[in-house]
């Protein structure tokens, strides 16, 4: 069934979702009530029209300015260079962070053809004025996210702005035993005296 | 922000889909271009609104008879019994069946509420006339499945038709060691010689 095939099509283009699951989800969307499915979409493109990215440091919103750059309690001191905005919302929720952030929305990655050139560095030089103190990088610790790091630290040092980089070690709760090489020789790198 | 926490519940609804899952799709959505989700929604209502349940046997179909039900190479002396038209397409994909189908569309489940006159039996008993010799109950090997395998089999009995339930036991490619007690005894009683 040629309408069957192209909703199991859909679903497994969705990040996560192997064939298997995208087949279970059809099934369960055929046997939606009409007007649950009418929802359903009404609410995807509700979603759509109304989130965009804030004009400061790229994270989703309703309005121009995201929460996070609008709320006058946070460090505007201090921001943190992230990948993407599921990256605020982890930090957020650890409730350890009061400055602000910059969504990179990308990072370097040749082998996917991703250059500098493809990530929007202007928008971030702009905010490192005479305010900014100290830039965090919080990019995943990968080849691609190493690289993009010491890109812009690079960039950021230039302005006499502090760089930073978020601890890389073993995870709480992870066993050492377990763990990579590369994290092991980070957790060792990273050691603290106590 | 209202409109982002809807679309990761709809996801977070869907069958085997977490809340991070529905997060990381929401994300993804977010990210689509407008004619990207405008082409998603297209195939959600088309599949909506071709598909339907075939007269004869449940299974989903685009025509008023579904492809099994009007292919007159499959033998219709012979009927497999299943919950729903998911478990027909693990079948055909086996190719070792070459009879009918009935999709039952549930089983019986008391502690969901789910009994004997919320299972469609008129149609199912409509079909067992003098051609069919055979029924074959190929429910899950649940305690749902197999108390619904019970009842139908009496009511099928009583037309003088052949009852026959699928084999359960040891998966291919599984253990013994790490079977359940239940796997075992039923690999025990369903023994064949060799």
């Amino acid at each position: 069934m040629k309408s069957l095939d192209n909703i199991i099509d859909e679903f497994a283009k969705l990040p996560g979702i192997g064939r298997k699951s995208a087949m279970r989800i059809a099934f369960h969307v055929l046997e939606m009530e009409d007007e649950e499915l009418l929802n359903f979409i009404t609410i995807l493109k509700e979603a759509k029209e109304k989130i965009k990215k804030c004009e400061i440091c790229g994270n989703l919103t309703e309005n121009d300015i995201c929460e996070i750059c609008s709320d006058e309690e946070r460090d505007s001191s201090i921001i943190c260079i992230v990948k993407d905005s599921r990256d605020i919302i982890a930090f957020e929720k650890s409730k350890t962070y009061n400055g602000l952030y910059h969504v990179l929305g990308g990072i370097i990655d040749p082998l996917n053809g991703i250059g500098v050139d493809d990530l929007d560095i202007d928008k971030l030089t702009k905010r490192l004025t005479g305010n900014v103190k100290e830039v965090i990088l919080a990019l995943d610790p990968s080849l691609e996210g190493e690289t993009t790091s010491l890109y812009l630290s690079k960039i950021i040092k230039e302005k006499e702005i502090i760089v930073s980089r978020i601890a890389s070690g073993i995870p709480m709760g992870g066993n050492i035993e377990f763990s990579d090489i590369a994290t092991l020789s980070r957790s060792l790198e990273g050691r603290k005296e106590i």
